[in-house]
């Protein structure tokens, strides 16, 4: 054995730092991936400090957008128990990094040492000289300003006066300010790794939308193609009802090759139109329009036609192949081939998709491959394109995704990418750590209260509040869940206001302000699915609930409580039918509370807890309850209200609750 | 703006991993500091995986103490929601890592495809032919036996059978394990960190301390220098007690300047010997032993005296010097100077300490001094020691004490630190996560039962216990807790048994088993501390609980269930002055109830819930209840059972529970 008393090791310079930085928050799974803000967000940040003996610490804040090399610092402030906390602000949008860098505070240690001699009769004179040389110390490093200021502040120390004047002297709350400034940093810790922050911008967050099939327009009397022109017919009506995001199936030239008909019917008639998702036929593939909906510059104009009507274009990105899309021929090395030279078709053993075949993301070309979809994506990007949903992410590699969605976001970092993918709930997490901005959720398999609530408590608090956004979709062309198909009326209200009030993105897919509910026996499947036919519908059908869906938006536009999902919470109610939940703005000008009857069949009053002191009201305050859907308004006071909500007249209200701001004898003012 | 088009980004080759590993545990803030185990333990790993489409994964947990090259390799099991587990025992005392590696188990996933398809009565011999190309593929990665297998099974795939045999010859158990084991490794992912594992022999983990001051020998009738010859005479005694490592406070030279007098007075007299912890003096500072007890032969005749008696030395460690240490002159650059030229004594404004001179970690020479403090251990491990109690580690900057344990066990792997940090949590947590082995902890405060069983969980339980192991010192020179102050005997008795029961590393200073309890009015500090002066004792004297010490110690040794701690459970009692709690060896082949009457003063009685599930009993069943320290045993059946117990002849009882291991007419077995 060498004798490790000889050989003497050297400490690595850099270990000689005194401040011990751990759990810097928020960050998601200890720094490995970002965390998710928009432009605007604040992120309150918070680190554990602590250091050997009694000295005073300085935990500053540091944080830069990526493409600035210098921290940007903003002084931490202790919240007990040697945690300390601070906030900044996303300045804009690129990825922001932040982390904790810790000293110890000479200035405040030797202050603190000083007032507490002092305070027990002791002679300091021989701390105050110390304070003076530290004093110099600091002054040399500043600037000629801060310099005098410093040393006028060290001479003070030792002057001809009076201990207990020299004592006040150092007291001084500029000077410690000043001292701060310049403090000696070279000893400084920072936390590593970095917490890290991928920046959207706000349309990532909060957003309704409206998803609908432009081909449907043909059939309406009289169009003709192109479609998408046809198509535009619509936008006036959905901007009308308050959408932000049209999102639209695949464009794509459709396969003939074992193409679907009605129903999903194995072989499809000659005029049946198959299914957008079946990509790619002779006349292009996921590059091109399909020639009923038009050219590019049809394409071009609706998305141009959208945007006049203050709507956003979402389109689909669904990565896979018909038999007869171009990218069989040009690349069959892209294709798992079988042993007698057919390609491998989708499955899911014992089920067979023939229409479909899944790209190898393991072929020998798979670099080139990856390069291509990439290129799909920028391709609609160069067309003004910034929103995608993405078809059954979870079916293609992650780490496919992780670095595509990357690549896109370097030169488009406004693009916002929404996972469709309803798999298991590791997986689904994954993908939205990943890089995925905004996920589908369980949602519409959440009815009872309990279930709501658990849902919703898992997915908008930390630490899966910081990277997974949830877009509650109340229906989609694949899901008209149980609950709609026997509820009527009253559970297409109740889902659309628990959707478009729990989550700040909820969307819809067309028929639901219908409340279409005819489902295939036994299946959450439409009955004659817009997937595989044409669709005409009369908008103004008898029990449409259009006016609500106006409404409901409006209000979202008009309360920013609803614009985030982390100020979320339940309240009691005794009567398990009902859901009662608040959502407010940080300074609580803001203040919803949404009560929902979840029985759509029999009318159900319950005892409703309102959080006062959460709400910042007082036990005794008269507080407004002004009921946004049916404009009715109501003076409340006390924790504990009656609520009796009738699914056959309206099963859900949103109250805006309204503190009294100051009484006079004759009238209340509410803010 | 660069097109993004034309750049066409290469993705990097090791981008084209499909599965996905997250989570991996027992990790200490997601691997950034080592977990702690004992050679022989068991570490339980779980990982998180997760892969596109429904293909099978393979996950291998993947380990190795720190010296080997290669992985050794165990499959991993799934344990739902994408969860996977395995485990493996620590080899050997030096660093473990371990990491988990997935892949599709493309043999599985074909497999399934092939039962699935056939069960629907689908043709399935284009499947059995790509299940033979892939056995042939696999084939050829093995060495010839295997191959020969792997080749008869392709064969028997697409042999003239009909398929209802080839699709068997598939389902076979054995080809599954040989077609994992030559499975395609080239694109597995490995969790990144790895996680590490700090490797301790078990005397870190479980032991039972005393701790006396050798010097007080001197003061018996008719002692005479050197007084650690005349200490090894209380030798025999603390091992007939039971306990395994004996700590004796500093045996270094005692400063004379400003020493301390009998309980800490200012001035100390000629004759007062002054306190261990001020070290250093014209005959040596912390390599040396006081004139007064040897020299190092005798020091090394101590230390060979207790190995006789199956006890351990502990040595303390504290780094300070009093002022007349050598290290003053030979080195008065690591110790800070004033404006006057005096050297900074210790304080804590407005306490001034003026007979120790703190070391100066900050000083321009600090990579020198820090050396020198670890040859000052590496001193003591030549002389065979392999036990330190750090004093006041959280007074000395963290990092130095990561190096020098680092470097340490680098050459002296069986070396134990425990760390005497009574300070904040989260620095406390900090000294362990750094690599103290032990550390002192809050017991002594935690009188309540929901004080006690609040804190045992908290540092029972992961994330804690990974990184954390309590030491239950029931008093410390330095603490004389007011329980035992006002308890009287039955307080000692019972501290004595919640300390060695809770924790599987406990002690005691000596005193205690002579339930001494006289306290400087208001204080928590003993009067007449050993701490400044010799003490004699009479270790026979009236109401000493020697014979209660040697019985709870033989009792850890008898029962496993105490050499651990992370099966500690606390059960209800229906009188919150009794505390119940248990302890089990994973077989629950050894199994432990405590009952504690917490109230030193009055009786108590309460109706004790009793887990019989978590035991492994039945409602119906009967069990022994065997008191092991009053001997008596009891049949008990159900959950609920009435324990009184009085503080006056005995307040806490320890019960073995034994199971029922059968039942015949005419007796019992109970295991």
């Amino acid at each position: 054995m060498i004798d490790p008393r000889q050989h003497r090791p050297e400490p690595a310079p850099e270990l000689n730092r005194r401040v011990w930085l751990e759990n810097l928050q928020p960050t998601v799974d200890a720094g490995r991936w970002p965390i998710k803000r928009t432009v605007g967000e604040t992120v309150r940040a918070t680190v554990d400090a602590v250091a050997d003996g009694h000295d005073h610490l300085a935990v500053d804040l540091c944080w830069r957008p990526l493409s600035e090399a210098e921290w940007r610092r903003v002084p931490m402030r202790p919240v007990g128990n040697d945690r300390w906390q601070a906030e900044f602000e996303i300045a804009s949008l690129e990825p922001h990094v932040f982390t904790a860098a810790g000293r110890i505070d000479r200035f405040a240690t030797w202050r603190d040492a000083l007032v507490k001699k002092d305070a027990d009769g002791q002679d300091v004179d021989l701390e105050l000289r110390e304070g003076e040389i530290l004093l110099r110390e600091l002054a040399a490093r500043a600037a000629p300003d801060d310099r005098r200021r410093l040393e006028d502040a060290a001479a003070a120390l030792t002057a001809t006066l009076a201990q207990a004047d020299r004592v006040t002297a150092a007291l001084d709350r500029d000077l410690a300010a000043l001292a701060r400034r310049h403090d000696e940093r070279s000893r400084e810790s920072f936390h590593l790794p970095e917490g890290r922050v991928d920046v959207n911008r706000e349309r990532a967050a909060v957003g309704a939308w409206y998803e609908f099939f432009p081909r449907s327009a043909l059939a309406e009397p009289g169009a003709t193609p192109p479609g998408l022109r046809a198509a535009e017919a619509r936008l006036p009506e959905i901007a009308r009802m308050g959408f932000d995001v049209v999102y639209v199936p695949p464009i794509h030239p459709i396969g003939r090759v074992h193409r679907k008909g009605p129903n999903n019917q194995v072989k499809a008639g000659p005029d049946d139109p198959g299914s957008p998702w079946a990509i790619g036929a002779d006349e292009g593939g996921h590059k091109a329009v399909h020639p009923e909906l038009g050219d590019l510059d049809d394409f071009d104009h609706f998305v141009a036609a959208a945007q006049d009507h203050g709507l956003e274009v979402a389109l689909d990105i669904a990565f896979q192949c018909a038999p007869d899309h171009p990218y069989v021929t040009e690349h069959p090395q892209w294709f798992r081939h079988r042993p007698d030279g057919s390609i491998q078709y989708a499955e899911n053993p014992p089920k067979k998709y023939q229409d479909i075949y899944p790209l190898d993301f393991e072929s020998e070309d798979w670099s080139e491959l990856w390069r291509e979809l990439l290129d799909v994506v920028l391709f609609w990007c160069e067309r003004g394109i910034r929103i995608f949903r993405v078809d059954n992410p979870h079916t293609k590699p992650l780490a496919f995704w992780r670095w595509c969605i990357a690549e896109v976001k370097r030169h488009y970092p406004e693009s916002v990418f929404l996972s469709e993918a309803f798999t298991r709930p590791k997986l689904m997490y994954a993908l939205a750590k990943l890089g995925f901005d905004q996920s589908y959720t369980y949602f519409t398999w959440r009815n009872t209260s309990v279930e709501i609530a658990e849902y919703l408590t898992e997915i908008t608090r930390p630490p899966v509040s910081d990277f997974f956004r949830p877009n509650f979709f109340a229906n989609t062309p694949d899901i008209l869940p149980e609950y709609l198909q026997f509820g009527g009326r009253a559970a297409f209200q109740v889902r659309l206001v628990l959707a478009a009030t729990l989550a700040a993105s909820y969307g819809i897919y067309s028929g639901y302000e219908l409340c279409e509910n005819d489902a295939l026996p036994g299946r959450e499947e439409y009955l004659d699915s817009e997937k595989y036919e044409l669709r005409h519908r009369d908008w103004n059908q008898r029990g449409h609930i259009r006016s609500l869906v106006t409404r409901v938006n409006q209000i979202r536009r008009e309360n920013p409580a609803l614009w985030r999902n982390d100020r979320l919470r339940f309240h009691a109610v005794d009567n398990e039918q009902l859901i009662a939940y608040s959502k407010s703005t940080p300074d609580l000008t803001n203040l919803l509370l949404v009560v929902a009857n979840l029985d759509p069949h029999h009318r159900h009053g319950g005892w409703v807890e309102v959080p006062l002191a959460g709400f910042g009201i007082g036990e005794r305050d008269v507080y407004q309850v002004h009921d946004l859907i049916g404009e009715a308004r109501y003076l409340w006071q006390g924790s504990r209200n009656y609520i009796e909500l009738d699914p056959a007249v309206m099963p859900v209200q949103i109250f805006r609750i309204r503190r009294r701001a100051r009484t006079e004898h004759d009238f209340d003012y509410f803010m």
